[in-house]
């Protein structure tokens, strides 16, 4: 493998030819070599470090703080690295400093060197774009990481997130309405209750993503805060005072959404509170897409022995010889995800507790935690929606039959009749093993018309 | 033991003559004999009981559905329970039906008695009161528990919490700007690094307290809404069309706290999303409070061989013969209430994704968790508060001496003599154990006056 | 109140009377009133101290250490401790000091008050028995508020958990061996599977539990090794050099329990892995619990619509007019303990990372979860057995019909006239909603006899 | 792309030409794109399956089940597997049927694919080698996944964590005994304590990485069970008798590593405790070197302001200006990865409890947050011995310039003095900076002599 030269404060060290990375991150990468396989960063987070160093070179430039062509250059090349067209010059992995700083440095030397070879310089001399001096010219990785962080949270629950969970959540609804005169038997504790309509069962679902999907939303807001500008300790020094604000405004232009400096700039850097919020929200939304999935494997368990109210789609061979036997492998891919997602909270907000003085140094474990959590829900909503949710129909007959059996439909007699004398019809229906209409009419106390004036499943779902 | 005959739709059993409960109740405590020590509900449920009992009564007469007399009755009793004067009549324990059933019943029979009572009537004849037709009128337990658990929780927040911490919370804010002109050393991954002002310092404390009282205060918001009116499963069957509206109007009257019915009452019956953001946002709570805690007691470490830069309260003895050890016990009260918060966080996370068809059957122990958080922190915020935040000081001689050893402060001497002599200047001082004005008087390249003209660490906190 | 006057290294305060406590424990009353209604220490922790102390006086006076005198007076009093006679005098809640400093000498101050009354001596004297010199002689909180919390636990675990989980247990394989000749349906992916035993199914959830057993019995025995003998940091310095052996010794004979001094007593101090491991192993067992009470409550689900196959005691009203709704009570309770389990372990397993140095100060907040935990689930097994497990039944004629119905008996005929005709068969049969049995015959494939000899599900469990 | 056409009992579907999977896998790939990135099984659990179906193959030869021309075809094909050969054929990822149907699946295409090259047919063909009849012969997912999960888990425990944690653990024993002449400043609740030895401070992380491994082992023995010959439900229908018992042993034979039949295979497909337990002590393993990192920080911590007894290897810049500003970046690492483990531990923990009947679905994501545990676990060990335990140094001067000025060495005067005298000259030093040997001369109660004489730090170890 050609080498070539990158120097740091410690010294000299050879890096691949190739590659547009320096000193540190070689470093990084003979030091930590943890998870290789699956912690190295992924796009959402080199992403967004292009969005962050290209805001700031932009910012610098604005305040006079970089000549505009060092600025340019900046800007040209991480341009490239936020169009991912420089994805394999960031080897470095989740588990390293925990302050980000070799994530830092691998994008400000990235970047200095892409932007030197635009220049048509050497890479490695650091001229004319260096890669401290100026890619991260007014930061520090104490502030710099915790911005990206936030970039690509924000970015991912955008771009990702929130569309691929109302592609699910508009389906169920869309299923709510379609089957809003479907009436059926209620269920608590497991038992027989009232009677609902599916409408109404899978109308649940949906109040309990949107309920979720708010939460997130807040969490979302109060992630918009960031921490640049407050540089090694939350105090700014070394930036240009009005270097936050500009940057923030530029990383707001750059990614379409609405991004300030955080208020207090000591907390940005020693608690990463927004995160734990964020993780928080996604575990509330990841439980509520686990009670979606799990009432509908329990609705269409069977094909005989279940409860069979709801049929699925057969996505690939559940038994190689019975017939009707539907696995509900998407419920299971989505309900496994719902278990990880709640790792990653907890991993999340144990990590949020252990800050100490100026800086948390948990900070990549919980921005790579935040983010695979994103990513699994997401992917796991488009997955259940097109291979499940869009397939699922009620069995009408296994509907009518389960509730025509039902016998908690003789609430309905009680006004009627009287008490006493319906809980008697029901406690030979029961005994007999009979329908409730029929005890109902052997009793002699009603007569089949009166019945099925009295008796209006639909009725009692007060479905309106 | 005295006993009267109480009776209920599986025959009759025995109850204590002089307690207000009735057979539900007594058959409860027969069968739900689990962790009784410690677990029987305490005031804030039985007085959120109490409250939606009377509103229930005062909505019901308003609407027609009981007759003033016996709502009159009902409130007068409910207003008993709301005062805390028939606490003893509530023996049940969390570990219970999962729907609260019991604990709804022994409400109702509590205030159907103590109302028969009143009226001159013979307990346990449900004339004039009926503790179901009366008490429990166009209510179910899926419907009044979980509604309890709001008003308990949101009571207990607003009259407990908010409070409690902002006590802390105030007291730690006047320090901070007590102290907003002592500098000190500034610490980074537990190394010395540029200086701030202790003001910063415990200014970052109550920005994350802040912080997470507005997550805390969005959760609370999400918990006003109640599952009133819902009743079985959701569809309100049996309650009168207006009953949730107006009772929730009656709790929000009762409780001066805004409340309303919930817009999908199906999902606020199987699932607890509200309770489960109070607690993630309870958790950041605590672990803005753990975080706070840990840097006092690192802060105050010592008295010889640790940080010593604060001074806090000897509350009891530390070391019998060493004076000057004080126990940071306070900090470690504190911080194991924080585990445990974050334990009763996990409890509610995942009885939250429980929920089956139409109810979650994890009420009583996500509510108690909730309630457990909300006292702990509360109480802890008070002891934090006056036993250890109230006499927090500054130790300035060891400040002093800190900061005037940190060689972070180098950094100031860079824009005067250039990067490499400062390096240089830092590097002797490291060397020869010096402090840095030392080694930069020593180096002759920079003058007395001008020294302490340029290194002056109050400028680098960017205090203002 | 009448009072007198204790002290300590701090001076005087006024103590109840008729308390035996002393200055010590007077201030931690004053200084933490945190989650006082509840988490005041029980009789576990109050008895555990108590063995302690007096095989420590017990140690000290066979090693010449503390006068016989002296040393009978300690073990006398500590007598009461041991058997809850002096309990009301143990009033510190669990959030005080981190090392437990204040509930040891809460014991010391008891033991050596009581000791001076017997004695005839005047409580709050110290004469002629020392809370610190004679009571805690050769002991520091450090070591012996650890040497407690392993008593307690083990002593729990081997008088309270391990009956009562085994009285489930035994229970559970009692109706596994009754029913193993009930066939019936399998369930994977809750679809249909091939028939099994009710024994077998039963049998699973005693296998699980045993397994869970033997995991709590492995943490018990690492929980034996104890920190007595390592004083303030694991050195020893202060106590005779057989102390900690010897006070083992005599706490195996006090308590009947084989313990012994820890190899290493500075992580005995600084880490709790040992109830660490309590505690996961105590998860695991919740989880069995937890799984086999979601299958009982899904067995018994119904009573018409659900699958109906078990039946368990109606053990209070489920629904007032409708017979045959029995809701799971008992499930309920044994599930929330699960989850409340599950909350503790979290506790546990946080604030045993946070040990520093020669210390862990989260020992009060762990001793307290475990044993919770442990209450909890003994409480729950006996409640679920006398409740709910004894009284389980099957319904034959439910699970006959469902096996009947099962269609995945149809790989019985494969070896007989091979897969492609019994795929056939199969087919119809769910095309058709007719049995496999009605199938095979009208497709004149198979004969009435050869179907009954070939078509066997007894034979397809592997019953033997 | 080239394809062929692959069939399964739903028909036929495309797969890429140089592909040896089968028509399940594509499905499988077509319907579940979730985490893709980060997700798809590594070699861990190929490894097993190849392992696993290699032994099958030879017990169902050996039992007279497999002709041995297919036989040893399958066994070529799935030592390939085994050799890491055939990994770009296991696209598969974590979140697909909770069985890991697809997965075991994917083995069995890939494997009588490989198998039918070898012996010159034709891929697609399933002819000489069947991947359900001749691979997957006797089995079925529900059995051979938990036995895989097994194999792999058990393979990794022995053949990456062992040996890496060991490297860790051997280094620092070697400090502990390297500096056990080093005394020092011990400390609890983080204030100055009574002397210990540098080598009993490191060797208590030795004690406790030890008992971590004990736990880890004892969770290795549980996992050696394997659910193998239990086949859909776990009667072992379809299976020859002695196969799960003849295919353990060539999996042992195989392995190097003693396997056995379970003996209840209900429980093996129904739950999977063994991995809750062996992720439980994975955490305390995790536990026990957060603490360890976290005290090497600490006694890191400086260069100036903080403890500064130990020296570690600076890896890459701290400061680029400040010499001696050495962040503790492999601590930092290690304390990241722990909270990831703990957040596995609580996917784990969740996802055990959620088996129901015959089938616990969440196989493949609780086998993959133990696989990830212990990888990161083993790969932090060796990161952290290497760049940071390898290296770590007292800084003599500064251990003792601390412990001339421990005040708490005075107990050492009690003996000689009394316990008042003792005092007066601690508090007097306290009051005035000084040294105890300054204090006590100063005082005239101790000649310098006796003073040094009697107060000998070491001996108040009691190190031998």
């Amino acid at each position: 493998m050609e080498t070539r030269i990158e120097r740091d404060s410690m010294g000299t060290i050879d890096v691949p030819a190739d590659r547009y990375w320096g000193a540190q991150t070689q470093r990084s990468l003979g030091n930590f070599d943890i998870g290789r396989d699956t912690f190295v960063w992924g796009r959402a987070m080199v992403h967004a470090l292009g969005v962050l160093k290209k805001s700031a070179a932009a910012a610098n430039t604005a305040l006079g703080e970089l000549p505009s062509e060092v600025g340019n250059l900046v800007v040209q090349a991480a341009d490239e690295v936020i169009a991912g067209k420089l994805d394999d010059h960031f080897p470095l992995v989740v588990f390293q400093t925990g302050s980000g700083t070799q994530s830092n440095m691998n994008s400000n030397e990235v970047i200095s060197n892409r932007a030197i070879e635009l220049a048509g310089g050497e890479k490695g001399s650091k001229d004319p774009v260096h890669p401290n001096d100026h890619v991260n010219r007014g930061q520090s990785s104490n502030d710099t990481f915790p911005t990206a962080m936030h970039i690509a949270v924000v970015c991912e629950l955008n771009e990702r997130l929130y569309g691929s969970v109302k592609q699910l959540r508009d389906t169920l609804a869309k299923k709510s309405e379609e089957y809003a005169d479907v009436v059926k038997v209620g269920r608590t504790h497991l038992q027989d209750a009232t009677p609902i309509t599916l409408g109404q069962e899978i109308g649940e679902w949906v109040a309990q993503i949107d309920f979720a999907l708010e939460r997130v939303r807040e969490a979302d807001t109060a992630t918009r805060d960031l921490a640049i500008g407050g540089t090694a300790v939350g105090t700014g020094l070394n930036a240009h005072p009005e270097f936050g604000k500009t940057c923030a405004a530029e990383i707001s232009k750059e990614t379409g959404l609405e991004f300030r400096q955080a208020e207090n700039l000591f907390a940005s850097l020693s608690a990463h509170d927004a995160l734990v919020t964020v993780s928080a929200a996604l575990r509330t939304l990841a439980g509520a897409l686990m009670k979606m999935a799990n009432d509908v494997r329990w609705l269409a368990s069977g094909p005989r022995n279940g409860i069979g109210e709801l049929l699925i789609p057969a996505n690939e061979p559940g038994s190689s010889i019975m017939p009707g036997k539907v696995n509900p492998t998407q419920c299971e891919a989505m309900t496994m995800v719902a278990t990880r997602v709640f790792g990653n909270d907890a991993t999340v907000g144990f990590a949020g507790t252990q800050g100490n003085f100026q800086l948390n140094v948990y900070k990549p474990v919980m921005a790579h935690a935040v983010l695979e959590s994103i990513r699994l829900i997401a992917d796991a909503c488009v997955s259940f929606d097109e291979h499940c949710a869009q397939g699922i129909e009620p069995d009408h007959e296994v509907i009518a039959h389960n509730l025509d059996r039902n016998l908690m439909v003789v609430t309905a007699l009680n006004r009627h009749i009287g008490y006493d004398k319906a809980a008697t019809i029901a406690k030979k229906a029961h005994a007999e093993g009979t329908t409730l209409r029929e005890a109902a009419l052997a009793s002699g106390e009603v007569s089949e018309a009166d019945f099925d004036k009295w008796v209006v499943p639909m009725d009692m779902t007060h479905n309106n």
